[in-house]
């Protein structure tokens, strides 16, 4: 199995996407992460431009890393200036790594229009840092900026650049498709080419602006290149980085190459979760391989057809890369599907038993009412539980209150009342809030404490509304879902009514439950 | 210019994604604005299967469409069942269109291990279901299940069941790859073959499981394909369908094929917006072209580049699909498009004027805090006219309070406070309703009818909650958007706050405040 080594950018690329922004701690998560997985490279920032990034070097130094190396970030030394006097390229050196990626322009028209530079001098300032540091011991990459752009307007000049970097002792060339304006057989064809004049030291950079990231790479790789460069999860500027853990999945279980260390395959799906956490955007749930919905079925005939064969509708096993098949339950989806999803949950309930066909119409009902579960799997199985005798209420809900005011200042204020009982003690007690809902929230939870101090803990990290049969507007059905956290565990429940404030209090209420119930049968 | 036939699934596959689901409204929505942007065919879902879609048939004639076609989906008769006596196929005639596609199995592995029916049998029902179709004048399209796989297993029979539906008259015979599971160059070679046997015919089918879809549909096409199915975002099953909106794009800006009529190029983002949010979906900000940040530079260095020369970090021009430039963290983004709306509204405002300087600052004010105006033309409309003094308020709002109660039997009832004043005259009075903005609605619309009769006219149509920022949970923005009708026209309103009931009424007030002006400009 021919080696493809994965260099990840998300410290440094990924950082550029839109609402990415991360701590010097974040950093040394996602690297952790990383290295965890086997990933060969990770590229952690600038060490020059920006002191966040200093710092980040400064501290990496603590991580005991597995497999990983670390990769400072920096450009060529200036124009008219040597590279043993250019301040960047003395910050790569003392970044205290030993792999380094070095950008320079590889496109006749860049240097000429963007840099402002003599073709001669780009050169020059390529060949002049890189042989540097080579000097110095280490390794570096090439990032040939604007390569493909630069190939298909000059392609000696395109070449002579890399020749440059070559002659200095560079490592890796590095082909980077800058706009991601390239589609995968101008990548293949020009990448071929760079790899017969310079065998076994092309690597391939492509962005996603075409929605062709992970072609383009896999056309590179089976051009010659064996060295990958992208982001884990695909973040970056504009329209993302290649996607390496779809195209790690791809040339490892479909095309023969190795990626990664094969038993830790089973880590990509934690891997992408834990990254996407720590940079707070939500992984997409469609996301190829990794993604929640990633094996996610839902058509009444799919359904059928995955029981029946699980080749029938998937194209690799979701185990392979940690991740697993889900039924999604909705009005399209048949009573068998529902079945499979409740067994998952009591799995001594038979499919045939009166029982399992009384819940089943129960689900049903509840999905005609506006209930959707295939997100709101917590809620799923307090119904099932509920149903079944298998739940004992932790509290009672007596009565709450909400007031919402607005003054022609357009001042607003929410507050609200909540009265619950345990067992034979009632507890009443109120909060304001940003909105009623919030209000309720703070409420409710401060009823609950008194009896339950493990609610402390519980986050509302997420609150989604949704309102159905539009064309009675505002007397509509509202579909409330609820994501909690405590910290270790996220979960998610529903709730459903004409009104708003009914609906949230029903998926907050379960959200509690549904806590409750859990640690309970963790201690037992 | 070869022309490419584009076939959207959005109503069909897109709602076989995770969590969404469409009402009937939300499906003529779609329909329109899909139209609107000249797509060739819509397939709006399944006559038989599904209730809710026979209800979107019958409606579906009220509907005006200027290029569109829309489709009727549905399976192949069952086994043994004569297609004349198949009740599918009945409802398929009976849907009252003239385009329809039939699903049918192309794999030989999958007529054994799925259908479980003799091979000559699957390709009886192909043939009869096509021939009873187009015996009744439709235009058929077959949509070869499993085609990919099934050829790559046996290639023989996989194109004996294209041949079955060409020879009872389908006008397309669409090659699917179902499990999304064949890399571009698959796609390519097959479809090559197909496409030399029926020269023509071929359309193609593809998802996204290997981040793969749209290149998957390009190199389809430059086999010789000329239709392609997907969905406009993207959306569909697992990890969706072939994005439309990117192959589009492709196709047409940089491959010299015809998609859509050129002079509708410049609503692809629009589109996107306003399907995604009729789905409740955001707009994934990264999506190639239409994407919030197709075209967002944040690294000091891409912006250097692009303020020296657009090319140099953007592969086309944005405004082509009708988005823009963005410069993350600065506010010159987007003005010469604000400008441009503004004038839509007030010709006679120049560009240069300070005036119109303002009025972008307070737009680009009010977008940071949360409001989109893309769907809410009447707010824009509204916040336009109120800057530049042109607007002289109906009532003012000096009080409302709302009181939500639930008891311990579940019993909810909300009621809604108003105080408000035309001129020197006030009125306060109350109402309750179904949850607290539908009371809220209802006393305000009480109270401004005292003054205003024709308000009695306008009803709300729709009524959409957003909820922005996850990771605050319930203390979140919250952005509310309204539809309101007055039976001849239709306007949209958005409100924004943190507090659901602030933003509801601020949609509420423009609403009314929208319709009482168009009222009052009509009569002048």
């Amino acid at each position: 199995m021919k080696k493809i080594e994965i260099f990840d950018s998300t410290l440094r690329d990924g950082a550029q996407g839109e609402s990415v922004s991360f701590s010097v701690e974040d950093k040394l998560n996602i690297v952790t992460a990383l290295d965890r997985l086997g990933i060969d490279y990770i590229e952690a920032g600038n060490p020059y431009s920006n002191p966040k990034d200093a710092e980040f070097f400064r501290r990496a130094g603590e991580l005991k890393l597995d497999h990983a190396k670390l990769v400072a970030f920096g450009s060529t030394c200036k124009k008219g200036v040597a590279a043993q006097e250019d301040k960047n390229c003395q910050a790569l050196l003392d970044a205290g790594v030993h792999a380094i990626s070095v950008f320079g322009k590889s496109s006749l028209w860049q240097v000429q229009e963007v840099l402002r530079a003599e073709l001669q001098e780009n050169l020059r300032m390529i060949y002049d840092t890189i042989h540097l540091l080579t000097q110095a011991g280490k390794q570096v990459f090439f990032d040939a900026e604007h390569f493909f752009d630069g190939y298909k307007d000059n392609p000696e000049y395109a070449l002579q650049t890399l020749g440059a970097a070559a002659d200095a002792g560079a490592y890796k060339l590095v082909l980077c498709d800058t706009n991601g304006g390239c589609f995968p057989e101008e990548i293949r064809e020009i990448t071929a080419i760079a790899a017969t004049a310079f065998p076994g030291k092309i690597g391939v950079h492509c962005h996603n602006d075409m929605g062709c990231g992970v072609a383009c790479s896999l056309a590179a790789v089976e051009a010659g290149a064996d060295h990958v460069q992208g982001t884990y999860t695909g973040i970056g500027e504009r329209c993302g980085n290649a996607n390496l853990s779809t195209i790690i999945a791809n040339l490892q279980l479909k095309k023969g190459y190795s990626c990664i260390p094969a038993e830790r395959l089973g880590r990509m799906t934690e891997t992408a979760r834990v990254i996407s956490e720590i940079c707070n955007i939500p992984l997409l749930s469609a996301m190829p391989y990794v993604g929640r919905s990633a094996f996610a079925h839902k058509g009444g005939m799919h359904v059928d057809g995955v029981q029946k064969n699980t080749a029938a509708f998937e194209h690799i096993a979701p185990q392979l890369v940690g991740n697993h098949r889900q039924i999604l339950l909705s009005e399209v989806a048949g009573r068998a599907a529902l079945a499979a999803k409740i067994q998952e949950i009591i799995p001594d309930l038979s499919k045939d038993s009166p029982q399992m066909a009384g819940l089943v119409d129960k689900l049903k009902e509840l999905e005609f009412e506006g209930y959707q579960f295939e997100a709101a799997t917590a809620s799923f199985e307090l119904v099932v539980l509920k149903e079944l005798g298998r739940f004992t209420p932790f509290f009672a809900m007596e009565l709450f209150r909400i007031i919402g005011e607005q003054d022609a200042a357009d001042r607003h204020m929410a507050s609200a009342m909540v009265k619950l009982r345990v067992g034979d003690r009632y507890e009443i007690t109120a909060d304001e809030g940003d909105g009623p809902v919030h209000a309720l929230d703070r409420a409710l939870r401060k009823a609950l404490e008194v009896f339950y101090p493990s609610l402390a803990g519980v986050r509302l990290i997420d609150y989604k509304v949704r309102v159905m049969e539009a064309g009675k507007a505002t007397a509509s059905i509202v579909r409330v879902l609820i994501e909690s956290s405590d910290g270790r565990n996220t979960w998610t429940t529903v709730g459903v009514s004409t009104d708003i404030i009914n609906a949230s209090i029903r998926a907050l209420v379960d959200s509690m439950e549904y806590k409750l119930y859990r640690d309970m049968v963790l201690k037992n």
